[in-house]
C-alpha cells in the first residue's frame, strides 16, 4: 500500500523576505507517518511538507519519500504529480493549508483613492510605508483535488477550530467529510492541543466518532481505520 | 565580557493559527555566537531568538543563555530586561525584525464603506472571507533602544537589501550606523547569500568597509572588530 501524507503548515510569500504561515509544526503528521511506516502492509509513504515541518521518525525511513512544498500552489503541484505517477491507497491531508494568500500589497491612502497600485514590484517591499495594506485572496481548496484525481483512495481530512463548542466541532468536521467525500475526518480544537495532550475526534461517514487524547492514539486510530 | 546577540526572524501573529514572519534562519547569528564563545574574553552570550532559529553550536554552551522572543514586542521586552540586569559590552543585532505588524483585519468591502470593522475577534479568523484585508502598522525600531538603554555597549547593526547596487548597499548600511550610533554595520544583499557563500561588508564609523565572503569570515571579523 502507498500512503500520501501532507503535514506542517503552508507558507505564502509576501515578498522576498516576508511570508505568511500557518502555525503547524507537523508533529501530528510526522507521528501518523511513523505509525503507517510501522505497519507491514505499507510499502511507501509520500510525505509532503515544508522545510520547517517535523519529519517522521522511523526505522523504515527507506520507505519514505519527503517532498517539499511551501505555498498552496506548490502543494497542489506536488500532490498532483504524486497521485498521477503512483497508485495511492490512502491520503492523509493533515497539512494546515493557508486559506488566504497575498493578492497585492498597497497602502490605505491608495485604496481610499480607489487605486490598488501594487507597491510590491518584486524584491523586498520598502520598510517605510505608514499605511501598508495587504489585499488577500482565497486559495484553492487542495482537499477537493483528491477526490477528483484519485477517487479510489481512502481520504482522511482534518478540521481545526479554535475554542468551539463540542457539537460545532463535530458538525464542522462532518461538513468537511461530506463536501470532500472523505472516509474520515479528524476534528480537533486548538484549546485541546497542549504539550503531549492532543484531543481529536475521528468522525466516520455515519457521523459516528471516537475520541482520542494523544497524537500517538490519533495516529494509530487513523492507521487502523484506513488499512482494511 | 558579556555579549548580546539577536538572531533569526521575528514572527507577528495574525490570529491564533496564522502569522507573518521574516525569513531568516538565524544561521549567521548562530555562527557569530559560536565565534564569540570561542574567545576566552567572553564570559557570557545572551542569544535572543525564536523557537525556529538555528542555535549556536559550541563547546562552551554553558556560557550561553537562550532567550525566546517571537514578536517585536517580545523582542523589546527581552532586550530591555537583559540590558537592565546585566552589563553588556557588545550587542550584535542580527535579527531580521518585522518592519510591520497587523493592526486590524477587515474586508475590502468594509473599507470601501469607510468602515474598518475588525473581523479578528480573537481566536481564528473565518476561512471564508472573499476580500480579506490586513491593515498593517510599522513596528518600533528595536535598534534605537540599544543606544538609549546601554550607550556604553559596542553596537553592531545589520542591513539587508535585495538586489541593490553596491554603492546603495554601503550608503544604506552607513545610514543605519549613523542613525543608531552603531560602531559597525554589516551590510548584505539577498542576491549574495546562497548556500555557503555569504557576501557581507563590515562598515565602520568612517564609512570604510571590508568585504567578507562566508558566514564564518563575517563572524570572525565581527569578533575581532568588537573585542578590543
Amino acid at each position: 500500500m502507498n500512503v500520501l501524507i501532507t503535514s506542517g503548515g503552508t507558507i505564502e510569500k509576501i515578498d522576498n523576505v516576508r511570508s505568511i504561515s500557518n502555525m503547524s509544526t507537523g508533529r501530528l503528521g510526522s507521528i501518523i507517518a511513523a505509525s503507517f511506516l510501522a505497519n507491514s502492509a505499507v510499502k511507501k509513504v509520500f510525505y509532503v511538507c515544508t522545510k520547517t515541518t517535523v519529519l517522521p521518525q522511523s526505522n523504515n525511513l527507506n520507505n519514505v519519500e519527503i517532498i517539499y512544498a511551501n505555498s498552496v500552489a506548490d502543494l497542489e503541484e506536488a500532490v498532483k504529480s504524486i497521485v498521477l505517477h503512483n497508485k495511492i491507497d490512502i491520503i492523509i491531508h493533515s497539512m494546515a493549508v493557508s486559506d488566504y494568500r497575498v493578492k497585492a500589497v498597497t497602502t490605505l491612502s491608495a485604496l481610499r483613492e480607489n487605486s490598488t497600485s501594487d507597491v510590491n514590484k518584486g524584491g523586498k517591499i520598502s520598510s517605510e510605508l505608514d499605511d501598508m495594506v495587504l489585499l488577500m485572496e482565497r486559495t484553492p481548496k487542495v482537499i477537493s483535488l483528491f477526490q477528483e484525481l484519485s477517487p479510489a483512495s481512502i481520504l482522511v481530512g482534518f478540521k481545526l477550530l479554535d475554542n468551539a463548542a463540542h457539537q460545532t466541532l463535530i458538525d464542522k468536521g462532518f461538513e468537511v467529510l461530506t463536501k470532500n467525500k472523505c472516509s474520515f475526518v479528524l476534528a480537533n480544537d486548538l484549546k485541546d492541543i497542549t504539550g503531549d495532550s492532543h484531543i481529536g475526534y475521528l468522525i466516520d461517514e455515519n457521523k459516528n466518532f471516537t475520541k482520542y487524547t494523544t497524537k500517538t492514539e490519533i495516529a494509530d486510530a487513523i492507521v487502523s481505520a484506513t488499512i482494511l
